[in-house]
């Protein structure tokens, strides 16, 4: 289904105003604070507390388990900064612009998330003869295309045991808060965050490919409803730029003084370490190299800048990411039904005055 | 200036998904999490230290000052429940509807503000002869109506010398995020959020009333543009109820099961206190008195709950707070150029399934 071109429909508008993107100039943080981090939540945050929660880790395995949120605490712990993104970032610059929540281009944030490694667990638990995916199921529930069912992802067996993927119960040094998933979550480093799957109750081992709504009836790349599409998995590569100057209210462009300015932004691949950054101040015309700083893990964004001598007139700001596997941004949206991996360049408005 | 009928524009999306509503089952919680609150950043959340922030009160004062956030946190410390609703929240219901940030009911939240009173800062440096005004000045700039300026409002001295009013920094037990105004910002409890200086840096004693672009050319109640209008001050009544059942993802309607199920929800008013709560299962063609629990203080929501025996149908729940000087909800949206203070009761279309 697509947007009329008259603009954002009013159920589109609940959408946006339940969720949040990180307001650009949150770019500023290495870790992005609590309130500021995107958010998609897909149906409702449920009611959930610690005391009570329970994990059952279940299927094709030797020794089913059911823990508790201190039995998690109890086990190995670590924290990591993970850049996550939605799928759905970039859906509101396509034409036709498919309908869902009206991402622009701020639908990202890096947490430090604290918890313990999945895959000591799954192998306490014991995988069976045959497993393939992993599939984890959340308290959040609701119906999508008609169809009622708890929020479930599931991971091929392989991406499950990676070392870094976690089960968090904490963000930046604190508690999840109940729109991050409290009180447990998983979060799986380098893939859009719909994997990510928020208020963690069930973790089961399968023999054959899950086949859910959210898993296959959605989070597709495809061009026609006939095709049946990939699955949006890794993250593409992305870069923003913090906007310089100041703003103006209604239209979010930016005015500034004309002189030195350090233009500055993060830039992330969930598929390969952030090889370069180029900016262009003419709308994708001409490109520089930007200065890179490391990236704190490969799953994390890495700082970068530019400095711009900036005289008076009219620019459109860009900067474009490359990995070290080639994967870069194209200049246009790269169109698909369900609206999702857009990471066509961002563009920003810059007046500089006399 | 109106939207047109096709829908939301892409201005009004960039406010969108930067601001965000608290999602209306966060109504659960007496006391909003942080990033469930409501936030209405009106330009940039400003880059700011609590080490180096300076606090001026200067204009017609006896002594001026230049506070360290140290020396503030040196003061007596209160800390408080207050409402804060952004007063644009209802506009985007309006028909036509005025182009802002387009809210539709969600731009409230109640947080545990931690400060210091400001009349004994006031008091301090000793208000001068024919002080009429306390003018607060943010550290966000940018333009608006074309005009460049810092974010800054005034409160006549009377309401500047109310005991609740403070300059917090501390919400929920913790430091004040960036994008709730750190290192320090003003509460005013019970008016319109806007009154709420974030990131405050300069107070200053007037001797005429402030005639600035956020004072007197905008949060203004006036159906033309040629009539003057009146201020928007203090937070007019509403509820809001927590939607049973679960969501469709699509249109955020409701589904129930049929029984017993507690409707409840939050109500407040910034005139006085919450005297009644009313709901309709019908649109608002019929009411019920709901049950309504004591308010924390005379500043923050009062939860209400009301049972339901529910039967299969389609229902459209309403509710509607009435305060103790017999201000209420109106059905309709009260209209107005700027799209404010629409406190027309919520509706909820629930279908109850067999």
């Amino acid at each position: 289904m697509s947007g009329g071109p008259g603009g954002i429909s009013m159920d589109e508008l609940q959408l946006a105003a339940r969720n949040h993107g990180m307001p650009l100039e949150a770019l500023r943080y290495d870790v992005t604070p609590v309130g500021l981090h995107y958010l998609l939540i897909h149906f409702d945050i449920p009611a959930a507390d610690d005391d009570s929660w329970r994990l059952e880790l279940d299927g094709q395995v030797d020794r089913p388990l059911v823990l508790r949120m201190d039995d998690l605490r109890r086990r190995p712990r670590v924290t990591a900064p993970v850049t996550l993104e939605c799928a759905g970032n970039g859906r509101a610059r396509m034409d036709p612009r498919p309908v869902s929540q009206p991402w622009l281009e701020e639908a990202v944030g890096t947490a430090e998330w604290t918890g313990t490694p999945l895959r000591p667990l799954l192998e306490e638990a014991g995988i069976g003869e045959g497993a393939v995916e992993v599939l984890f199921a959340g308290a959040d529930r609701g119906l999508q295309a008609e169809l009622e069912h708890d929020y479930e992802r599931s991971l091929p067996l392989a991406e499950a045991m990676r070392p870094e993927v976690m089960l968090a119960w904490g963000i930046n040094g604190q508690p999840l808060p109940p729109q991050h998933g409290y009180p447990l979550r998983l979060v799986v480093p380098g893939w859009y965050g719909m994997t990510s799957v928020k208020w963690l109750r069930r973790i089961s081992v399968l023999t054959e490919p899950f086949d859910g709504y959210q898993q296959t009836g959605t989070y597709l790349l495809h061009t026609s409803e006939d095709d049946p599409g990939t699955p949006v998995t890794r993250i593409q590569p992305r870069s923003l730029l913090l906007p310089p100057g100041i703003p103006v209210f209604e239209s979010r462009e930016r005015l500034c003084a004309p002189g030195h300015h350090l233009l500055t932004g993060r830039a992330w691949s969930g598929l390969a370490p952030v090889a370069r950054v180029e900016v262009s101040v003419d709308g994708g015309a001409s490109w520089q190299p930007a200065q890179l700083e490391p990236q704190p893990s490969p799953w994390a964004w890495a700082g970068w800048s530019l400095p711009w001598d900036a005289t008076p007139g009219s620019y459109e700001l860009c900067c474009r990411a490359t990995d070290a596997a080639g994967n870069t941004q194209p200049l246009d949206p790269p169109w698909n039904t369900g609206g999702y991996a857009n990471n066509a360049v961002q563009r920003v408005k810059v007046t500089v005055r006399p």
